[in-house]
């Protein structure tokens, strides 16, 4: 088997999931080093049992050492640029956790120095790797329902984040919503050209008093005519709500939550199955393994990664469109943004 | 429009049904007459509101009208071959409710002198006009399933009757599981040839004393290899719970129970929805209107009707065999029940 | 039993739709009269068979008749105010079909005639009658899902209507979406202030020639904060697709498409069920009947109608609203309207 | 963390799929030694790329080696009470594959040396670990269905196995339906007293030929009066076909089949879902995962084993009853067996 030698930059959540699911799923990869300034000493002892062979506080470790071909980037938002740059410059393909970077012009910076070392460059959407949503974008790509006229995501969180995270957050639209902005021009088959907000302070007026929301509807003008609508909540009682459909000339597709088992129990008062799954984690444990196999799978090939720093791009620009629209209370077109 | 003149006898719950039935939902049916020698003032103000022409004591009255064509028989089940009898010699079609008799021979009689007065017999299976169980079987008819391997069903009333009745109820072969036995022989598209019964008291002891069971597996071999199995209870607290599966060599077909609505609720403690009917006229109300609409139509169009005498034979055949086989232990072969 | 002795005015589709269904399941209805100027005769046979005493031309022979208290307005749409008006002065209460007229200020006038008569006002949204949108609705106003943050409805019909219909109609909002703009105010027990439409024509290029659109996406503000959104398209393949859903603090609630029954086939290439209804009048067919009831109901026991002409006149806002919206492509307040 | 040191005896296909499992996802097992005679360089690269220090093709390496403290038994059915033996004279827990042995005397032999040399015994039935099953199983054992009146479960695989297979499988009911009659007493919480099989040969002559049939109906008896029906097909078209249910005195508690994803495709003739999966190591992948977990954890608390050899000897003994019923045609006590 042809493999790939990798290394991480960052082992904090999204840095261990990562490390965990190449080892266990991407047979295809392997993790030479992984480096983080920051690391506890039950982290270490976690990446120790992966048997990754270099652990170490330096990232420069990751981005200098030859053997290494492609970096993952999972350090916290405000480095993503920085350790994409300074992995294409090092002439290594890069795996870049979302968003790039909230500032247009660091993300511009990104693409282009990828593009100048001829290295790769996919972003972490996950999501487009959900068994579930990848049925539904395949049945719209097979031709299942005909031309899209409406594309339709719900996508609901079971806890708001901090304050503290909210106020660095860059606020729903970058934040949680830009996984939907994604999905949409995913499924949509095409570019948003508009869009229109609405938001509001319906889960805790804390996050308002933070400057944010944390329930917004916003819509969406795609460039191939359909139209768009994603809802997002910070707090859904019942669990980690994501659900996708597709509307077309043909029919409709659409996919419905995962949960834990498919029990169901007929009682007196009703007929009761079980909630949603409580945490991201478990919701797309498999979409973290397939992003990394679709990635290496990509660079082993000679093929363009399946989600680009355009895709990583684009989804920023509506994310900046909707907030705009938000704030000034009319549809915003995406020409608008740069 | 071309109709047919029905009489019907007995105005008791079932009676009122197909009387209430007939008028809304059969155009093709104009109830002349309808007789019981018990009838409450309330149900005579319930048939009128019906505008039913002639509200009588004398089941005479209907049999000796020359006006009427057809002939209800929704008496007393020890009556069921009586009237079906005199209505036969009468000259008059006959539909007849579930079971004709308990007596084969008394079946016998009146299926041999339906057949001598060139009249037709059609037996009250509603649950085979049933929209869902009708689209299992018409799955199985277009041949979707292939061969039938395997009919599967399970049959379970929300409350037991009282003690009064399963005393005289003939046992819950004849009185329950007969539905099921007829709608096994109708899936499976064959009779069956022997059949093996464990019952069980395990609702309410009372039931037990009154000589009878209230939980019972039946498992069946059908003349065309197939096997099926039919598992009652008196008693599901979550409603009139009554599902088919016909499993077969090119795939399954099977349905589900009826709820009031489809609303699903979304809960911190689990996903909701809706229980079962809780009472027969809510789960089969379609069902009683179509037997009446079906037995109409063949009698308009001289054809034969769905289910006749032979059917309501087989089915009490069949239940025969079952407590034989219960209170022997052992298989009972239909071919030792006649 | 106490009764109502109410007459109908128009016996087009609807009109013998509310015929037969009051006939058939509301005994608190009489219907002594119905008028059309128009009657087939196919249609005068169809009433007779419903035993309505008397079946006229002229509309004024209903408003006339002392005997009869109440009137259902089933004429043209431009005469529903006309009628409603005419019926209030002769001092019948009205149920009118939806909606009571395009032109504000008619509605307007319909409710004052109402009011200074002392009559009451029923409108037709059936679809708050409908056994499973009532469902959610009854969950919402039980408390289970808490505070509502989000209503979305989805409404999509089979086929578009003929073009000649389109360019009189006054467009999807005030002819389609209408019915959802009822059903999220009641669905969210607020009224809305602001409304957002994008429109596309994504159906048929004839419907945006005649001036319209035949896909829509509407966001909706309601007074209590929470807020909405409502996409409807003239064409869905596999029938009439029409869900709601309320999201708040405590859970959400969902309901989802009647299908003619619930079997399922498990075969090699996929698990197939039922398409929904392909017609309004089987998806709703319970849903007319219902709101009869109600209405005779309310009038019996002297208690307000559950749609009054309020109902009916803020959707008629909202739909003006909605056009505004898209055809100045900006959100628009309520209170731009009056 | 503390953890166990294993040896694995046989590297065929679930030797394998354990092997993996425990890498995975049990970091409480060590694996160091897998061994079997016949090993193919593919095995090797497979099984020294989970790392596993010591590949062997002799079982006594794993059995003689003092470091290690349990040992999983995958060898071909007719070594598992062979290696389980001499595994407990050596002082060794033991996770033996089911059956332990067709031979009840073997059976009965493995479990006493187990006895003896005071080491655990655990028996692979994997699907009492599977997520669905076990919500069924907590339902009931929560009290939730009440007093458990009837167990049903329906089995069928994909595609028959060879006929070379079936002619030393030891018959449908050994093979096959013998995890069922494990999960007919675990979800039943109570043994078998009795049986009654019926069986046929509907999907292949040759299986018939071979002397065994391939499809079963089986009903059973429980100790705590509760019947049990069980219903198997060799080939189910449209995928691995595994649903339990349970009904009792306060409810009925369910489940249904994975399936791949839940896409769900409305379209002009139907709607379309997934199928059920084609492979058992898709649809069972986290069961043995679970069950390894499970066998880790008891040794590691000093609890017993979560199924232990009784639980193996008495599904053969389910078995061998099965059998003698079908070919005695009458139900055959347990107690007839041994």
């Amino acid at each position: 088997m042809k493999t790939i030698t990798v290394g991480i930059i960052g082992a904090g959540r999204i840095g261990k999931v990562h490390a965990e699911n190449i080892t266990k799923f991407v047979p295809e990869m392997e993790i030479k080093r992984i480096a983080d300034p920051y690391m506890s000493e039950e982290t270490v002892v976690f990446l120790r049992r992966l048997r990754i062979p270099y652990i170490t506080n330096d990232p420069e470790d990751v981005l200098s050492d030859p053997d290494i071909q492609a970096v993952i980037v999972c350090s916290p938002t405000d480095l993503h640029a920085e350790y994409t740059i300074r992995a294409a410059r090092a002439g290594k393909d890069v795996f870049c956790e979302k968003p790039i970077d909230y500032r247009l012009e660091r993300v511009h910076e990104a693409i282009d120095e990828c593009r100048k070392a001829g290295v790769q460059l996919q972003v972490g959407f996950d999501r487009r790797f959900d068994h579930n949503h990848r049925a539904v974008y395949d049945a719209v790509q097979a031709g299942k329902i005909g031309d899209v006229n409406l594309v339709k995501i719900s996508s609901r969180d079971p806890e708001p984040p901090t304050i503290a995270y909210v106020k660095v957050s860059g606020g729903i639209f970058y934040d949680m919503m830009i996984h939907d902005f994604d999905m949409a021009r995913f499924l949509a088959g095409s570019d948003v050209t508009e869009v229109f907000a609405y938001g509001a302070v319906l889960v805790d007026p804390a996050i308002g008093e933070a400057g944010d929301v944390d329930t917004a509807v916003v819509t969406l003008k795609f460039a191939n005519g359909a139209m768009g609508v994603i809802d997002n909540s910070r707090r859904a009682v019942y669990g980690y709500d994501q659900r996708v459909e597709v509307f077309g000339s043909k029919g409709a597709v659409m996919d419905g939550n995962d949960t834990p088992d498919n029990a169901v129990f007929y009682g007196e008062d009703g007929t009761v199955s079980g909630t949603c799954y409580k945490v991201m984690w478990d919701r797309y444990t498999g979409a973290f393994a397939a992003e990394q196999r679709a990635f290496v799978q990509a660079l082993l090939s000679g093929s363009p990664v399946p989600v680009n720093g355009e895709d990583g791009l684009k989804s920023i620009i509506i994310a900046a469109a909707a907030t705009k629209s938000m704030r000034e209370g009319r549809p915003v077109k995406i020409s608008e943004i740069e």
